[in-house]
C-alpha cells in the first residue's frame, strides 16, 4: 500500500466559509501530514497515516460534515465499544475464531475500553441513524491495533474489520448494545453515587437545622412555621425518589440487543452467542446484564432509553425546585428572603458585601432545563423508529450521556459548592418568624377566633407586631402573650 | 324512509366500565329516544331522529369512543366549516350549482357559522387524522339542513351531503381551510384583543410607578435601583412584543388550501375555483384570506400552525416570567419581598388580614405550561406528515385552538382580576431601597473605595444602615451623605 | 336566607363577545333562575339555587373565566373528594366528630363518588394553583347535601363546610390526595387493562403470523427476512414493557399527602390521623394507599405525576412506532408495501375498493402526541414550586388524567377496531419476499460470494428475480436454487 | 508577579473518578507546566503561565467542573466578545479612554474576533447564569493581551480588565449584547445561506420532474396522481416558508441591550454610549443592529431567543417531513416504494447491490429532533427569569447556537450528498401509476359510476390491471381505455 505526502489537499489557506473541519483540524496540528490508502468495497481512500481507522470511517468524516468536533460521539460510547469488541473476541474463539487473532482483538479492544485510543473515533454524532459507522469506525480501528500487536502494518487487513472483529455482529446490534452498555455504566459508576452525595448533603443539612424554627410560606405567602430541617427533608427526600426511580429503569437498560444481528433474528450467529456475550459484558463491567428477551423490540425500539430520560427529567424537575428555592431563600443580603447565607465562591459585586450570586443554582438549574430538553429530543428519536430498525440511535445515546453527564457533575458542583456550606442566617429567620402574622392562630382558644382577627387586622393594619397589637388591644397580658405564642407547638400535629 | 323506537339498544343499565359514552349522554337525557336510518356506501345505520347528522358521522361516533364529550371538535372549528360550506355553495352556484339548493345550503352553513348547530356536531377530535369525519358531518348537517329548508325530510338526500355541499371539495382540501379560518378568526377576534389589553394595562401602570424608585435584583440578589414604572415598562414590552409576533405569523395562516382537493393537483376543481373561494372567505369574515400559493404545501404540512404555535410559545415564556415577578414582588405580608399589594378576589386565609393568594397568577402560569406542552404536541404532529397529507390536523388545530383561547382567557382575568388593582406598598419599598448597602456605590467619588466599601462592610456586618455605618466611621457628615446618596441619580445614564 | 328570582341579571341577550359563561349556560338552559344567597368571610353573594355549591365556588366561577366549560376539573378529581371526604368524616368520627353529622358528610361525599352531583361542581382547572376553590366547591357541596339529608336548608351552614367537612384538612394537603386517589383508581381501572387488552392482541397476532416470513426493513430499506409473527412480537414486548413502566410508578402515587394540612407538619390534626387516613382511603378503593413518608415533599412537589407521565410519555414512543409500522405496512392497495390488510371501518373511498385509511393508527398517533406534550406542561409545572407548595397542581393533575384517558381509550380503540382484525396479506408478503435480492446470501457457501454478488447485480441491474439471474449466469441449477435458498433457515441463529 | 513551577499539583497519576478535567487535559498535554499569580477582590491565585486568562475565570474553572471540554461556551460567543469589546473601546476612547490603551484593547479584541486566542476560553456553558465569568474571562484575556502588545506583562493589570476593557459595561449588558451578535451572525453568515442552497436545489428537482407524473398518496394509501415535480414543489415551499420565519425574527434579535448595564437602568454609561455602540457593532458586522428599545426587557427576558428558536423549531418539522418522505419514497430496492433513487454514498451491504441506506435523511432528521429539544430548553430556560436578570442565558445562548450551527450543516451536507443527486426510478414510478386502481375515476363519464366501480373491484378483486379489468367485463374498448385514462388530465384544475 502506498504512503505518501499530499499537503496540497489541506486547505489551510481556504477562505471558504465552511472548509472540512476534520481537514481543517488536522491543518492546524501539522503542516505537513502523511497518508495511506485504506480500502472498502467502494474503492480506495486516503486516511492520515497516523490515524487507525479506515475506509467507511474516511468516508463518514467526509460525508457527514455536521457540526464539527464538539459533535463527536460521546466518549462513554468509545469505551462501551472497547468492551463489548473484546467480549465478542473472547466468545467468538469459544466458536472458532483463530486464538492469535482473537487474543490480538482483546488487547486492541481493551486499549480502546480504556480511552487509550479516543483520538481514533473522529466520527459525529450526526451520521447513519444506525450508527453503523461508529461500529465500522471501532472495527477499523481495533483490527488495525490489533494487526500491528501481531506485527502487520495497518490497512493490511491481517485482522479484518468485519471478518475478524465484526464477527458474529451487525450494526444494528452492536449499537444498541453499546448503548445500552455505556449508559448502564455511567449510571452506575457516576450518575448515582453523584445524587447520593447530594442526598447525604441535604439530609445531613436537614438534620443540621432541626431545630430552627422559621415561617412557612404558601402561594409564596407568609404561612403557617415549620423547621428548616423540614424544608430540608422535603429537598432530601425529592433526591431519595430521585435514586429510587433511576434505579427502577436499570432491569431494561440491562437487557443486551447483541446476538440479533442485522433484524432481531439473530441470522450468522449461532445458538446462545447472545447469552453468551451477555454474561461475559456483566463479568467485564461488574453489571448484571442479560441478553435481551426481544431482540425485534430491542433494535427496533429505544423505549429504554425513552424511560430512562424520563427518570432524570423528573430528577430535573426536582433538582429545579430545590435550587430556585434556595437562591430565594438566600436572596438578599437586604432587600430578600435572607434566611440562608449561601457559600461566596467567587467575586459577587467588588463592593458590595454580603452580595452572594447564587451561581451554582443558576448552573443547576441550567442543567435541568437542558435535560428536560433532551428528554424531548430523546422522546421524538424514539418514536421514529420504522420496521425493523430505530434509525435515531447517535442522537438518543448522546442526548441520554450528556443529560445522565450534567446532571451528574451538576449535583456534585452544586453539593460541594454550595449545599455543604449552606448556613442558616438564625437572626432573620427569628426575625420573620416573629413579625409574621400567621401566629395569631395561637390565639384563639384562649381569646376566641373574633378578637385574634381583630388582633391580627390591627397589627397589619398599624404595621406592628402580633403582641404590640394585643397588648394595645387589651385582650391579653404579655406573659399570657408569651405563653400562647410558642412556635415550637405549631411544627406537626398535636397528641 | 323508516323511522322507529330502539330503546332497547341503549345500555342505561350496563354495568360495563366503558360503555360508549355517546349513547350513554343520549341515554341520560331522555329515557326513550327515536331513530331513523341514514346510509352511506358502507350501508344502512341508525341515527337518533333529532340529530341531523347522517351515517359517516354516526360511524365516527362508533369507531372513535376516545376521551369522552369533553374532547369534542373544538367550536371554532363547526363555525369554520359554516363559512367554508357557506362560501363553497356561493362560488359553486357561480360553476353551475342549482341556486335554490345553493341558496338552502348557504342558509343552512350561515346557522352553523352562528353555532346555531353546535348539538349536531359530536364528534371528537380522537377521529380521521384528515378531519375527514368532521367534514362528513358538517356536509350530513347542512345537507339534511337544508333539505329541510326546502320541505324535503332528512335522510332522504334531497340535498346530498357530496354531490352538492361538498362540490369540488375534498376533505384534504377543506379541513387545513377551517383549520385557518378558525385560527386567523380567533386569533383577530379574541387574542390579540385580549394581548391588547393586557399591555395597555401594564404600560398605564408602568406610567403610574413612574417616580417610584425601588431596589433592583439581579440573580434574586439586591442590585442598583430603578423605578417601578421602568420594572412594569419591560413587562409591557415583552407583551407589546407579543402582539408582534402573532402578527408576524399571519401571512402563512392566511393561506388557504381550498382548492387544492385530495393531493394538492385541484383535480375535480374548475380553474380559478381556489381564488375566488379565498375571495368569498375574505369577504364573508372581513379578514385577508387568498389562495395558498402552494397547494401541496398545504395539505401535506401546518407549518403555519407549529409556526402560530411558537409564538404562543414565546408568549407564554413572557408571560410566565411577568407572572412570577408579580407573585414573588407581592409575597408578603410580613416575611416577603412586600413591594406589591395585589387585589384581594376571595378568602385567602380566614384569619391572616394581607395573606392574599397570587392565584391570577397562578391561573396564569399554569395556563402558559400548558401552552408549552401543546406547542410540543402541535410540532410533533406537524413533523409526522406523509407523502401528500398531513393526518394530525385535528389534534394540531384543537392544540392550537386551545392554546389560544387559554392564553388570551387567562390573559383578561389576570388583567382585569390583577394588574389593573396592583398597588405599589411605598412604605416597603422605600424601606428596602434605603436599607440596601448597594447605595454605597453613590459614596466612591466622594470618599474613595476603599472607605465607601469599609462603610458597606461595616453595615453588612452589623445589621445597620449605610448611613449609621458611615458616620460611626466617620468618614462623611450626615449630610453630605443624605446628599451623595440619591437614588434618584442611579436610574438612568449620566450626562 | 332569602331566596328570590334575578332574571334581569342575566345578559341573554348581551352582544358582548367575551360574556360570562356560567351564567351564558345557565341562561341557555333556563330563561329565569331564582338565586340564594350564600356567605363566606368576602361576604354575601347570589348562587343559583338549584345548586349544592357556595359562596366561595361562585366566586371562582367569577374570577376564572378561562377557557369554558370544557376547561372543567376532569370529574375522575371529582369523585376522588368524594372518597376522600367520606373517608375523612369517618376518621374525624373517631376524633370526635358528631356522628351524625359524620354519617351525613359520608352520606353526601359518596354520592360525589358516585358521580351523581357533578353538575354542582362547575370550577375550571385554571383557578388557584392549589386547587383550592375545587376543595372548597367539595366542602360546600357536601356540607349542603348533608344538611338536606338531615333535613336542613341549603346556605344555612347546619354543616359548616369547613368545621365539618373540611375538618383537619387543609386544601393543600386535601388537592395533593385527591390528586393521587383519582390517578391510581384511573390507571388501575382502566389504563392498565387497556393496554393489556392492546398487549393480548399483538400477543395473539404474533401467534397467528408465527410461520408467515416476510421481508425484513431497516433504514426503510429491504433486509434479511423475519416472520411477521416476530414482528409483532416486538409490538407486543413493547406494550407489556410499557405495562411494567407503569407499574414501577405506582409506590410512589400510592402516598397520600392528607395529614400534612397547610405546610406538610401537619398542624390542627391529631398524631395518627395521616395513617388512618391513607387506610380509610385504601379500604374504599381496594388500593394500597399509604400515608406519604414525607408530608413536605407530598406538597411542595409532585415529583410522582412527572414520574408517571413519563411512563405514557415512553408508553406513547411506544404506540406511536407500532401504529406507524402498521400503517405503513398496510399502505397500498396497489403502490404502498401492502403486506397487511386492516379492517375496513368506514368509507375509505366511495369508487376505489381496497382503499383503507389507518383511522385507527391515525387517531392513535395523535393521541400519541398529545401525551407527549402534556407530559412538557406537567414537567414545567412540576419543576416550579415554591417552598412548602407547588401550585400547579390543576395543571398537573389535568394533565396527566387527559393522557390517561386519552391513551387508555385510543389503545381500547386501536385494539378493537384495528388489531384485532388485521390479516396478513399472504400474497404480498411471499412476492415481495421472494422478489427481494437480499436472499442472495444463502448462495454465499455453495457458489462462493464472487458468483452470489454477480447474480444479486445482474438481477438488480436487469430487474429479475435472484433465480432467473442465477439461471442465466448458469452458476447453478434451478432445484438447487431452490433447495438452497429457503427464507425459513434465514430467521434464527444457526445451531 | 512570581513565576514558578508547580508539577506537584497535578494529580495525573490520581486514582479519583472525578478529577478536575482542566488540570487533567493541561496534564496530558504537558508534564509540567509552569503557573503564574493572578488576583482579583478574593485574592491571589495560580493560573498557567501560557494561557492569557485571570484569577476570576481560573476560580470558574475550579467551581463548574461540570461536563468537561466538550462543553465550553461556543466559539461564536466567544467571537462576538471580540468583536462588542472592540467597539466598546473604540467608543469608550470618545468619552475619554486613553488612546492607546483603547487601541491595544481594539487589537487584542480583533484577534478574540478572528478566533486566534480561542484556546483561552476554557469556560464552560455551566456556570453562573449571567455570562458573567465568561465576559470576564473576555475582559481578562483581552486586558493581558493588550497589556502584552504595549509591552507590559499578564497579571500586571497595565490594562485592566474591569476598568479599562469592561469600561461602561456590566456582565448584564454584555452577556445578553454577545448572544444576540452571535445569533445574528451565525443567522446571516451560515444559516440562511445553507437553507437558502437547500431550497434551490429542491426547487431545481421540481423542475427537473415536473412531467413525471406519478401516484399520490394520502394516509399513506394510494390516491389521485400528481407530478413528482408538484412533490418536490412542496418541500421546496416549506423550506422557502422556513427562510422567511427566520428572517421574522431578526427585528428583534438586531436589537442590543448594550448600555443597559446592570439592571437595565444604564448606570455608569453616559447618555448616547447605548446609541453609539449599537452603530459601531452594526458597523463591524455589516448587520443592522440598533440600541433595544427598552433595556429592562432586553436583560430581563430573552423572549427574542425563544422565539428564533420556535423558527429552527418549524423548520425542524418541514425537514423532517421532507427527509422521512425522501426516505420512503426511496425504499427498497425491491420491497419498498422505490420511486426515487437517491446517491450511494458510503457501502450499505457489501453483496447486495441497490441498498442504499439514506443516511443523510437519518443525519438530518435526528438533528431535527435535537432542535426540537433544545427548544423546550430554550423555553423552560426563557420563561424563569426572575425580577432584573434571566439567569438562563448560557444555556440560551448554547442552545440557540448549537441549533443553528446542526441545523445548517445537516442542511448542506442533506443538500449536497443526497438532493442534488436524487434520480426518479421511471420505470418504478410508471408501473405504480398504471397498476393504480385510483384512475379509475376518469372512466366515470363514460360509463358510468356504478361499471366504474364495477371495473375497480373486479380488478382489486384479481389482481389484475383496470384495463384487463375494463375490457374482461367488456364495458369498453382497449382504445377507449387508452384514451380515456389519462394521468396527464389529472394533475390540476379542469378549465
Amino acid at each position: 500500500m502506498a504512503m505518501f505526502t499530499v499537503s496540497r489537499r489541506l486547505p489551510c489557506a481556504s477562505t471558504t466559509l465552511r472548509s472540512v473541519w476534520a481537514l481543517r483540524a488536522a491543518c492546524l496540528r501539522s503542516i505537513s501530514t502523511s497518508f495511506r490508502e485504506e480500502r472498502d468495497t467502494f474503492g480506495p481512500i486516503l486516511v492520515p497515516s497516523d490515524k487507525l481507522w479506515g475506509a467507511q470511517t474516511q468516508r463518514s468524516l467526509q460525508n457527514f460534515d455536521i457540526g464539527g468536533d464538539r459533535e463527536q460521539m460521546p466518549e462513554p460510547i468509545i469505551r462501551a465499544f472497547g468492551i463489548l469488541k473484546k467480549c465478542a473476541a473472547k466468545v467468538n474463539m469459544e466458536y472458532g475464531l483463530d486464538p492469535s487473532i482473537g487474543k490480538a482483538i482483546m488487547q486492541a479492544a481493551q486499549e480502546v475500553s480504556e480511552g487509550k485510543l479516543n483520538d481514533h473515533f473522529p466520527l459525529v454524532i450526526w451520521q447513519t441513524g444506525s450508527g453503523t459507522q461508529s461500529n465500522m469506525n471501532a472495527n477499523e480501528v481495533i483490527a488495525n491495533r490489533a494487526a500491528e500487536i501481531l506485527g502487520h502494518k495497518r490497512g493490511e487487513k491481517f485482522v479484518h474489520p468485519n471478518d475478524h472483529v465484526n464477527r458474529s455482529q451487525s450494526s444494528n446490534d452492536t449499537f444498541p448494545t453499546v448503548m445500552h452498555i455505556a449508559a448502564a455504566v455511567e449510571i452506575n459508576s457516576r450518575f448515582i453515587p453523584s445524587l447520593k452525595q447530594l442526598h447525604a448533603s441535604l439530609d445531613s443539612k436537614s438534620l443540621e437545622f432541626k431545630v430552627i424554627i422559621k415561617i412557612g410560606r404558601t402561594h409564596t405567602q407568609d404561612a403557617t412555621p415549620l423547621t428548616l430541617g423540614q424544608e430540608f427533608s422535603g429537598y432530601a427526600t425529592q433526591v431519595k425518589y430521585g435514586i429510587d426511580r433511576i434505579i427502577c429503569t436499570l432491569p431494561r437498560m440491562y437487557q443486551l440487543a447483541q446476538g440479533g444481528t442485522a433484524v432481531g433474528t439473530g441470522l450468522n450467529t449461532k445458538k446462545g452467542f447472545d447469552v453468551k456475550i451477555a454474561a461475559a459484558v456483566a463479568e467485564e463491567t461488574n453489571l448484571p446484564f442479560v441478553t435481551a428477551e426481544n431482540k425485534f423490540e430491542a433494535l427496533a425500539a429505544h423505549d429504554a432509553f425513552v424511560e430512562t430520560s424520563g427518570a432524570l427529567n423528573t430528577i430535573s424537575a426536582s433538582l429545579m425546585k430545590i435550587a430556585n428555592d434556595i437562591r430565594l431563600l438566600g436572596s438578599g443580603p437586604r432587600c430578600g428572603l435572607g434566611e440562608l447565607i449561601l457559600p461566596e465562591n467567587e467575586p459577587g459585586s467588588s463592593i458590595m458585601p454580603g452580595k452572594v450570586n447564587p451561581t451554582q443554582c443558576e448552573a443547576l438549574t441550567m442543567v435541568c432545563a437542558q435535560v428536560m430538553g433532551n428528554h424531548v429530543a430523546i422522546t421524538v428519536g424514539g418514536s421514529n423508529g420504522h420496521f425493523e430498525l430505530n434509525v435515531y440511535k447517535p442522537l438518543i445515546a448522546s442526548g441520554l450521556l450528556r443529560s445522565l453527564r450534567l446532571l451528574g457533575d451538576a449535583s456534585i458542583s452544586f453539593e460541594k459548592n454550595c449545599v455543604r456550606g449552606i448556613q442558616a442566617n438564625h437572626g432573620r429567620i427569628s426575625k420573620l418568624l416573629h413579625e409574621s402574622l400567621m401566629l395569631v392562630t395561637s390565639l384563639n382558644p384562649k381569646i376566641g377566633y373574633d378578637n385574634a382577627a381583630a388582633v391580627a387586622k390591627k397589627a397589619h393594619k398599624e404595621g406592628t407586631t402580633l403582641k404590640e397589637s394585643a397588648l394595645k388591644l387589651g385582650v391579653l397580658a404579655s406573659e399570657e402573650f408569651d405563653k400562647l405564642v410558642v412556635p415550637e407547638k405549631m411544627i406537626g400535629p398535636s397528641d
